[in-house]
């Protein structure tokens, strides 16, 4: 069965229009959806625990008569991490590790400095005290995403880190639990949906208050995180994932067709984008797809996403493709040319960017070192991947000398009356040294 | 008039509760709001300058009849700095010198690191293209404000800085005009409200569309903000502004008067608190208050703010001090005491950290060099003062060797199976070198 995937022309008359439809994506919570998710938060700040139970009971088909039943024990995890094949546990271990090397990298410093009259400025930094992080149950259940979520506030010095997943049915996911002991998740909550979220957001009796929580969800977790985000810190809420290559034509091209698949395999929404100059090239490429498609685990979802999403492009050359990357500003940006770092310096938004032909962006995915949460739907024009500069904060440090205080007292008193802000004048004025 | 400040003694029987009480805040945007901002957000996009001028129109009662109208030149802009009074005009620019040697420091760099087996890894920072800044009109229009937001967009890097100001009646505040002058504001638009950030983050004909909008606005503001937030970048929605104090009761107590005056002189619902283990002291405090408020232009709005949101609080030492700031994570945090560097290891969250008896946070709302843009409402347990940091953002960079790929795609294949997602196996698998 073959398949039809949009191939545009850069520069065509319908190129914008086309692409940008193409493009287009907006997560809309509906009337609905944020009704209920309202009345979950004001139960469970109102009721806590009580309602934890109860709409855990009701959405997740439990049978816990108290909070204390959704709660597992360090044991519980440590078990899971025993028991895992000794493959599965080394490749984690793996993982984490580069995980870990990377992000403390990402570590920032306090600072300050000493000006001529004794004055002092500067920057303390400190992490937050607790931190949540949300891991979706069911089919979409990542150990990946609990290395990459719990290791950075690790990193960052978070002091308690607490995890909420559903288990509908009361079905647990082994590997999840795994990588939660492998990443020293302190404390894990068998809860999801909005009712985890408001829980984390307000605390309850048992469930305690934390400062962030970051994680990915369904429409209703993406909708409590909104409604809490100001009590609680949010990382972004993400959308569909995306893939962006630009290949100078000189890759295998099952392998650009099975780098495009990694992206579509995700779900129906994801999208892949192969930006090439190369029009024989593509036709080799759409040539691979129709090989691999059929030998593919999920090809129902890859056929549709790829039919719905999927975007092949021919450029006049690589710095046009550059060009047409930065306007789209992917999630994933694959560089699948000769010379990489000679592309590098026209690239400005793009959440990771894999170079070279060797680098597919599944190794990111899992083991490389940097993030996998990265911002999605064009957001890397103002956001970054998820790091341990997310799970720590900034304090500004002032220390006037008498004479630094005097000096900028005269400069800080003409402005605050410019504003007609005069108690803040005088409050600088007495800091004014007589002549 | 006599005033009634609470007063608390840290540890009675009710101190808990009466604290919760009086700390509580909560940003609520009714549904009338949200419907006219819903409706704002939609016309905006759907019509672009046509609706603005509309809006415009009615909302600032101004009789534009195109959005040529509502633009401001940049020699509209040198003019107002030029007619400055010299010394508003030398204050202004120290300051923003000042403001810019301090965020210099907050720039983050790009950085990478080579494996033993060739694969690179690290993080390439970039600015954002073009960023918006909305500056309130009216009463709380603010010159400081304008060089607190622009300045860190500049020094980051950002190529185009797009300023919006409602002039309601036409009413023109020429102090922030000169400021937008000196910080560098690229286009400067009369326009405020909802359809203001409606055409900031979705573009309209004459309105480019920016990556991120910052900067404090009214309920309809922070309410539209909110609701673009993920098609742009938005800074933190802001409550309130708030100052705690803690004093060891060696501060001349008229200063400490006038400082918390500072703060309440914002508004009704500005926050001011004293923590101090000397209850003699705080007596002397409460003596100054009477003795001063009776003096001040803004008295109404100081004795409604002390009356309802002003917190005297006695403790056992200045460790039972630091512990309760930390509870309260307070925007501006005064460590008006003999050794505050003894006392700064003990203070986790605060926006700033003014220390010592010299620095009033009116020097820094103005002058010091930090930025006044800060976490509000107990927001600093999670998020930081705005900086350069909010006008950067970061792609990770992988490139692996043919080795680097080889050895990683065979733990990201065991990873990737083990989630069920063989496209990501098979992709990370076709990098692996045969033996």
């Amino acid at each position: 069965m073959s398949i039809e995937i949009t191939r545009l022309v850069a520069g065509q008359a319908d190129f914008d229009a086309r692409l940008d439809a193409l493009l287009a994506w907006e997560s809309v919570s509906d009337k609905q959806v944020n009704q209920i998710v309202d009345e979950v938060i004001a139960r469970v700040r109102a009721e806590g625990d009580a309602a934890l139970v109860e709409y855990t009971n009701r959405f997740d088909r439990m049978r816990a008569s108290h909070m204390t039943e959704l709660e597992m024990g360090q044991s519980r995890l440590l078990a899971a991490l025993e028991n895992l094949p000794a493959d599965q546990r080394l490749a984690l271990e793996t993982a984490a590790t580069r995980i870990a090397a990377y992000h403390e990298r990402q570590k920032s410093e306090s600072w300050r400095y000493t000006e001529a009259d004794g004055t002092v400025l500067g920057q303390q930094v400190t992490p937050m005290d607790r931190v949540g992080i949300y891991v979706p149950g069911g089919k979409a259940a990542y150990p990946s995403s609990v290395l990459m979520n719990a290791i950075p506030a690790k990193v960052a010095g978070v002091q308690e880190i607490i995890m909420v997943v559903p288990t509908p049915d009361g079905v647990v996911n082994e590997l999840v639990l795994a990588a939660a002991a492998l990443a020293g998740v302190d404390r894990v909550f068998t809860l999801g949906g909005a009712q985890a979220v408001a829980a984390l957001a307000y605390g309850t009796e048992t469930v305690p208050r934390v400062d962030k929580i970051v994680g990915p969800g369904n429409i209703f977790v993406a909708t409590a995180k909104r409604a809490v985000f100001g009590a609680v810190g949010i990382d972004m809420i993400a959308g569909p994932s995306e893939i962006l290559i630009i290949c100078d034509g000189q890759t295998d091209p099952d392998w650009i067709a099975m780098d495009l698949f990694s992206q579509a395999e995700h779900d129906e929404d994801a999208q892949s984008i192969l930006i090439c100059p190369d029009a024989d090239y593509i036709d080799q490429v759409q040539a691979s797809i129709e090989k691999l498609l059929p030998t593919m685990e999920r090809e129902t979802i890859i056929r549709t996403s790829l039919k719905n999403r999927a975007i092949l492009i021919e450029v006049a050359d690589l710095q046009a493709a550059a060009a047409l990357s930065n306007r789209i500003a992917p999630e994933h940006l694959e560089l699948s040319v000769a010379d990489p770092e000679a592309l590098l310096p026209s690239i400005r938004h793009a959440g990771a960017i894999f170079m070279g032909r060797y680098t597919a962006e599944s190794l990111g995915d899992y083991c490389a070192g940097p993030n996998h949460v990265l911002p999605t739907s064009g957001t890397a024009r103002f956001s970054s991947p998820l790091g341990v500069y997310d799970f720590q904060k900034r304090s500004s440090l002032i220390m006037f000398s008498a004479e630094g205080a005097s000096e900028m007292g005269k400069v800080a008193s003409v402005l605050a009356r410019g504003e007609s802000l005069t108690a803040h004048a005088r409050s600088a004025e007495y800091r004014i040294l007589p002549d």
